[in-house]
């Protein structure tokens, strides 16, 4: 399977009173790497036309403490690839540390709001990068 | 002039690891009492049809500390009402303690892209806000 | 057990340029409940002295979607007590439509980051909410 | 002058239901662009101790539409360098065209909360940058 690393950095506003990040800004990693992810396989949302992307199912499991100014990598794999819609798996690491993991279902939704098939392009991609060896792609960001 | 003033009460991500609320934080504060404002005159922006209104021009002076759970109060003003823009100050006190304070600049844009003149409606609403007598309205919010 | 229900109006910037709040949105709104749950029976995260509450897992499911300006009643329940962390459950209505349903689990940690007791007080409060009669509280909020 | 650039990525979060980057994205790519700016002068947020740097005025004018996935060029440049603050001025480009301009006051503050003497080292990089030629440094991020 294709392996894909994103590097993010932490920015203040991600932090809060804790000293740690919000928990949400992990899942914002995760989509950031998602997206540059899916630009590495040839696909960009930004292209997209009458279909949007919502997520349909989120998991994250926190598993050690992640604070300003660290830089985080976020490796992205296809875990599934449906009709009209896909999973991918997220593991960030601080250094060599798993400090998170999970998961995010997103489903390729018609604009009057009904699930359909993904674009054929992008379903070809993520089967590909689900099935390819295991070439790590690297890149950074923030 | 109607002073209408907006509590809310700031959350964890508003805040960062200094212990004190993002700058940014202020001023989605801000935002949020301009909409219960525009609100309490009648108008909303979820139904403007074919406008967006932008900020063209935002500044922001940061006079005290901010934490996490305060309640904050945010006074909105009417300070100019043009042909396409509107611009409103605020105020944003901790008790009786002025933390923080500014103005907006808003535009009324068609979709293409022009400035365009404000919905009728609002313009009245915004004119006669700006030139009545201080009747505070008040407010609840976060 | 106790139901708790918080009202939470979409800001501008929990939205995004597909129309509709961004993933992350809603688990902010849950936290928002969680912290006014949490107030309702009498214990405030700002009064923690020597603790912090990291979130360890979070999930969530996407059922409808939820734009700009929707008012959204998140009900909070209590699924799970431990002795150094707790889980509660969260479920999103836009009137009388689930938008999200959704988890959290919360634990306590002392301030060199290790799991400790729950403070007496707050762990005494969740068992009680856990096990009481359905009575529901209602609070509103931005 | 020492002239920084640091290129960011627009994320869903940054955007709206406008379809434009919400108007506190564009000051969070500044503090971005500020923070890198330091650290290629040498100084680093993370590594201050007993201090903070509050923003104490922030400014800025919005002059044309940013959206999602747009690369944008943060300029920064000091503007003025005291005994206790600076202030930087920030432009943003999309390729050629001017999309925003500003500048940000920060103070720097001991731990009790009163404004102190900038430390050494970021005021001699500070003066230093305002007064070299105008080397740009260039960097990629986000």
């Amino acid at each position: 399977m294709t392996k894909f690393t994103q590097r993010v950095r932490v920015a203040f506003p991600d932090t809060d009173t804790s000293g740690r990040i919000h928990f949400t800004a992990m899942l914002r990693y995760f989509e950031t790497a998602e997206i540059e992810f899916l630009r590495s396989l040839g696909f960009q949302y930004r292209d997209a036309r009458d279909v949007v992307f919502p997520r349909v199912r989120v998991e994250c499991e926190y598993r050690s403490a992640i604070g300003f100014d660290d830089e985080v990598d976020i490796r992205v794999a296809v875990k599934r690839v449906g009709s009209s819609s896909y999973t991918l798996e997220f593991e960030a690491f601080k250094e060599a540390t798993l400090a998170a993991n999970g998961s995010i279902v997103v489903v390729c939704v018609g604009r009057p709001g009904k699930a359909q098939a993904l674009p054929e392009a992008l379903r070809t991609a993520l089967v590909q990068a689900a099935s390819s060896d295991d070439k790590r792609a690297d890149s950074r960001i923030g």
